[in-house]
């Protein structure tokens, strides 16, 4: 029996490098983690992300030799097509540093570079919630809104690196919230976690909840003490809650109006209130959406949770060897 | 020197429909027309779809010998993968016609259908606004707001036939208005001709304009009407129309940050306003858009008008021949 082709797949993160090898099968092995240390410049990085896929390497028991390619995604600002990170927000003070041609060339193999949120977005096309669905987005909900957009096992990248910035789509004219990026009325300005404490404490204003109250005196008011509050029965909170899972809805249709995708996934630290919270998100659907993909789509939470970004960057390399994985 | 493949293009329309024979370079043979009559029935609908590809081939001094397949666009909504005309609004009372099989087996040619919006993308795509580009994203300003994507070549049709419903983008939550689709909030409810005359009727209300309050009277307040009393400086006219560049600005950014397209679109009847227009929306677009896409997006008006369906039906049949055209 021919052996499986192996892949390494490194995600990128402000804080931790992580990696691992992945099968042909989408399979992983054990993942191993660095810290990123960005501050001590993008040689160091570099330098960083080969240690990183060589320590991934040995944590699988393997040789470079029985790898066939390497996948890399990092955060934002990039340019996929030189491979390129450009300015990135979350790794300063790095600034134009070759990546992709920097690790083909340490490690002489084919290297894919890839967006993390793209990254993402893939892996869990490829054996996460998507696995089997022939187009997917995905909302990442964190700090920011990240989005990932695979249409027929191709990561949709935009002609200047920005396909699927779906945290930048505008849903609000009248009284647009001003947003992390300087716009306004962007996706990211209500449905992030940052976005749902932020619309919290205003409510508090005129709304009285002696829990939530109580927490932000403590500095305790996260999106997380935010939902389960709203699980507690909590009103202000239960509005929130369901204001959030209103908001991404009307996210999700007007992808379904514009990808038209077999599902939408959501991920990040959200998910984790539970399913109870993605029925939430269903119930609003019909309200913004067609009939047909209302009833139709999916809407699931994302499975891999941190280990899609390498996974992910793992089906980048995949792709440059054996074409993308179309179903 | 080997002869050069030709397509018949048929692009049905509510009123009429239109064919004309297209070569594998785009260029176009003179086309003809017959009126759909919808009212008459889906039978007759689809022999008047034959007799018209019948018309355009003679008109062309061919014979059916020298065609290598047919491509057909028709309003929705439909079902893209089996190739049916399910429930048109604007072909009442035709339901669930099967149009590409028909085609197909009565002329014995291989048969693209295409919704008529995602048609007249890849018309602009091949021989219009669009050629040369990698990919474009087209709005159709009529009395509603169409959509068509093309990304390498190929139509982002979506998993359920609703790819590109670039009308029905959500684009405010406080304040939304009623759209014809029974949501609220789409981009086609402020930016189509309709709703264009809707916001200048309600205006009205408030701001003096004997201009176009004297039209309203003589139920001569259009679109068109109204652009030409911005042209002529009225103030409320140069209010609407420089709001309708913002929220088609908005539009065409959320579409930069979703598909990042090496090229945005405009057509229909307000393309017809003429240049200025267009540097309206451009201008508005850095207050939604990223820098770079900001930047490096052009933004065009259409070139191929009303002929746009059937050369784009007809690029879509070219590609059942010799596959996408990719760039």
């Amino acid at each position: 029996m021919p052996q499986l082709l192996r892949y390494v797949g490194l995600d990128v993160g402000g804080t931790t490098m992580k990696a691992a090898v992945v099968d042909d099968q989408g399979h992983a092995f054990p993942h191993v983690s660095l810290p990123t240390e960005p501050e001590r410049g993008q040689d160091v990085g570099l330098e960083t992300m080969c240690q990183t896929i060589r320590k991934a390497v040995t944590a699988a028991g393997l040789t470079l030799d029985d790898i066939a390619a390497i996948g890399v995604a990092t955060p934002g600002t990039m340019d996929l097509k030189t491979g390129y990170i450009l300015d990135p927000p979350n790794l300063k003070p790095w600034r134009n540093v070759p990546v992709r041609d920097h690790i083909a060339h340490v490690f002489g193999k084919p290297t894919a570079f890839q967006n993390d949120a793209n990254a993402a977005a893939m892996g869990e096309y490829w054996t996460g919630a998507g696995a089997g669905v022939r187009s997917l987005v995905m909302f990442t909900l964190g700090t920011g809104v990240g989005g990932g957009i695979i249409v027929n096992g191709e990561v949709l990248e935009g002609e200047h690196s920005h396909g699927a910035e779906l945290g930048h789509m505008k849903i609000e004219m009248s009284h647009p919230r001003l947003c992390g990026c300087g716009k306004r009325g962007c996706l990211e300005a209500y449905a992030s976690a940052t976005a749902v404490v932020k619309r919290t404490e205003e409510a508090l204003a005129d709304v009285p909840s002696p829990k939530l109250h109580q927490l932000r005196q403590e500095k305790k008011l996260t999106a997380r003490a935010i939902f389960d509050a709203a699980k507690e029965g909590d009103p202000l909170a239960v509005r929130i809650v369901d204001e959030t899972a209103a908001i991404l809805a009307l996210g999700a249709a007007n992808l379904m109006h514009i990808i038209n995708p077999e599902m939408v996934v959501f991920a990040g630290g959200m998910v984790e209130a539970g399913d109870w919270f993605l029925q939430q998100i269903r119930r609003h659907v019909p309200n913004f959406a067609f009939p047909v993909p209302a009833e139709r789509t999916q809407i699931r939470f994302a499975q891999l949770g941190s280990d899609a970004g390498f996974i992910g960057a793992a089906a980048c390399a995949r792709q440059l060897v054996q074409g993308a994985l179309r179903r």
